[in-house]
């Protein structure tokens, strides 16, 4: 099976950025978390991504605040799908991340999904991954079907709450 | 080979989705193009989705505008990706189909690109249909290269009329 | 009398909504509340607006948060008047739920109200409902004037507090 | 049946917001439409609004632009369901005017539609009116089907177009 | 001397509010503070607007939050110049309040000041009594020059914190 | 009477704010326009600002785009009321001009009015010049009037244009 | 004297970049202008950074637009002062083009100037070689009297046009 | 070697505005701090810009929030390079102060950081008087190469915490 890799611009994103390496694990995907700076390591983010087809990789996830350059850096130098995850940091609510990801100019795309949404940008690598495996699809179906049981059981369990308002 | 399929929420978006339909043919990827609205249509939406990936699709694009529902409501029906493709309407600049396209809560992603991208929209298709086609992943390469002759032919050009100001 | 329907996406916004469901039953409404998500569970989102009407319901409140698809899901299925809460999340300040709710696309209205709003969303129901029911209009008459009193006696207190800055 | 009151701030909203009057007169709800700005005739708003439910009006639709006050402003003298219909003026792109509407505090909500959304302004007070009337409900149903046939005629008519991008 | 009005839509933003009265005492201007809701207790409103140019105010501070409307209102009934003071509330971080006073239709303004800038909203009213009255602008011109000691004595003092860096 | 000063940060501002000037002619006001930079011209802004009041002039009207600092700075030098007027410039629709203008720091206020509202701010000088002369605040009180009846006479015709809906 | 480079990421930029080349030839430093994507051409964009110093330059000015990541990749490969210029696109109102930009992370700082402010790009990139060039120094002083002499033939011709208004 | 300067508008500012002056400590480059605010000292800030140069200074680094002025006027009176530094505040997250800060007209720069990116204003100044200072440029690529170790380390730490997820 591919791998997905998880790259992050600054070890301080993990707490966000570990519920997409989460929800990889729990589907039985292999991945592999990096800490790749595209403005301080910018050498080793070009020879991660130039080389990730051979390597295994499936799909990237990149993971940045701010100016988030990283997704479209690493989409520079690869043909796999990049996701970028964009952070919110401590000024502008994440606005920043987000458009810093997801306007990127024609020619180069970065997929990109919620701000913190690391819970999604793992589910999204799992889905692109299943396009062609039938089982990961399989497992997804399963996914769906637990949230949409969960939905319900909380629907029933607000009736109870519903009455002491 | 999958196909994919691109929904418009309105024939009126076609003149901006119509790249990424161009794109894709430029892969020589199948695709189906549909006008399904989340809001006017939403059986048909539903039903599309539902059986997407046993009709043979791979991938999914969503166009839509103002409250863009169109991507968030197919991938409530479908594990396979779904790719969000924002349309710039007459008001707001587009900000209000990005945000309401990218915002998906935890458990349903839709891989979002730039607003009126639909150009990296057929791209980010083709690249997640490539990720286990090898020949589609050397004409992703090819074009990767083309693009950066473009660029390099663009920069000599600029040399001419750079010396005129 | 209608009942009034407050749907919400997930349960984690009942401690928003309950102010909607408080109103409701302080006159004399009969409501009922349920976790229905547009992308979780869409199926029974689809079921329970198209039986709305025929059920009971002369309105329905949806209230969601980030890219909030609910209340237009809803007013996909039925012609009853529906009520969109928008729903303030953990970025953005609710500012996705807005415009993701408000800038419905021509056919399909979703009346909305303020971020975080449940109480006026509660109100604009028995305002509608009370269109043609002259007791529950009279309510509302005898409401607005407990505000303008309310305000009249916090006017009147204000005066001690000025007097010691 | 319930008259539908259309209220412009000024009469250079009328290219917007005869959509809403079309609409109405399209169902058979009667409408009356006037030019009365919060600011500059504030006494005819607060008699208008005052005198609505006796005059035999059930809805209100307010239109207007910028620090967009007329809704509000009518709201606070009548227990109907107001419609807040914000215009796009030369500056902001409509979302002062979407703010200044739809923000409203606690006690007096205001039903708003998107930014120059007059169409929907229109079915929204048809929905309203149709809550407590079956044959109006009808005219909504029909209308639904209607849209749901045109999406459908396009959908197959743009096959023809697909060919030849 | 004539006194200055200062209006506050809700009790909630007397915390806020409270610097523009204790400006106003600071200088000798006198003042009469009042919860008048341009929502729920409109023909309060109305009526304070009317009849303050005769009943002695020069000035009226109006101080309001989320779609504040307080300021306009105000100024629909009074020819009097009236200061408008966004108040930031729990959502939009006051960009609703500042956009809802500020942006006022052709014919109607009002002067308004930063969000939460309740002492600048004080100070002005201050100036425009001051533009007849020479011994309020020399009070305004000492504390101009108290400000610039102020600034000068903290400069001073910042040498000593800057070593320690 | 007071002068009042119209200062411009670049002379193509002027079709913008000689709606600012004619509505002071038409009120009898005298006015004084000047094109001062608070940046090309640092020391003339200084200059006009420190010795205004002593010249005669009772308000100050800064018309200024982008980052708009002229109203600050023309106030860092006077206590004469300094109105800002943001002007929309080519990018960020006037957003950036009129959070230049509107967020001054404590102590040194300007009276902002609306995006391109160079009318509003004539109006403003007026109704502060007219705080103590009486004549002045009659003719704001018949211009008052006459907006009303300018709006009346639009709310009759608009029944004619109405009937062709 | 250092050269200084003129990167943008696009051909179609062209248009706003060369006032910042005619602007530099007016001050007679030696300007190069290349077409480098960070995207497109990331190599090239690497290969020119990292070799910027050695090569002559003294500053690197970058102009892109959207999720405008120029800047920040040759930040990441030069100690040189790299000079970001935001290109305003089709959507956004350059507003993605802005943040991208200026919100570097810690570290890798980039001299963000306004959107399409190539002028004042230009004019960084002088005053920064002129910290140390006091012929060049000599210069910036000269435009800055000739700037201020423009404002003031600009008011004086100012009174001609405004005894039309 | 030529001092920076780094001024603020607030002594309030300098929590945020230390790191800048840190920065400069550890090149090594002389630094004077000051408390000088654009409109409560405006005098303080035309005589120290004016005579900036000759006094041995290279570089300003202005620090400001709201309406952020202090770098537009510092760089009215002076040649060098200014750099701005936007400080977020209690409201609009410091996009006032940052657009305030970075939308100058043209013909006066101020060189923008990102919003309380004061480490990045230190470094800034750096890089700009690097441009002619071998020695200082060294520890510039030392600073670079330090950052890269020190994300290389962060990378190899993140493989155990990795495993525990």
């Amino acid at each position: 099976m591919y791998k997905v890799a998880v790259i992050m611009g600054s070890d301080s994103d993990l707490p966000v950025v570990s519920d997409a390496i989460k929800t990889l694990k729990e589907f039985g995907v292999p991945v592999e978390a990096r800490v790749i700076s595209a403005h301080r390591t910018p050498d080793e983010a070009a020879e991660f991504a130039k080389s990730a087809r051979e390597n295994g990789f499936g799909v990237i996830i990149a993971a940045a605040g701010k100016a988030a350059h990283l997704g479209g850096v690493l989409a520079a130098y690869t043909t796999l799908p990049v996701i970028g995850l964009p952070i919110k940091s401590s000024t502008m609510d994440g606005l920043d991340s987000l458009l810093a990801i997801v306007q990127m100019p024609s020619g180069v795309p970065v997929a990109t999904v919620a701000i913190d949404g690391a819970k999604n940008a793992g589910l999204l690598a799992v889905q692109i991954l299943a396009v062609s495996d039938a089982a990961l699809a399989d497992k997804l179906a399963a996914h769906k079907a637990e949230m949409r049981e969960s939905v319900i059981k909380k629907d029933a369990k607000l009736q109870d709450e519903i009455a002491k308002i």
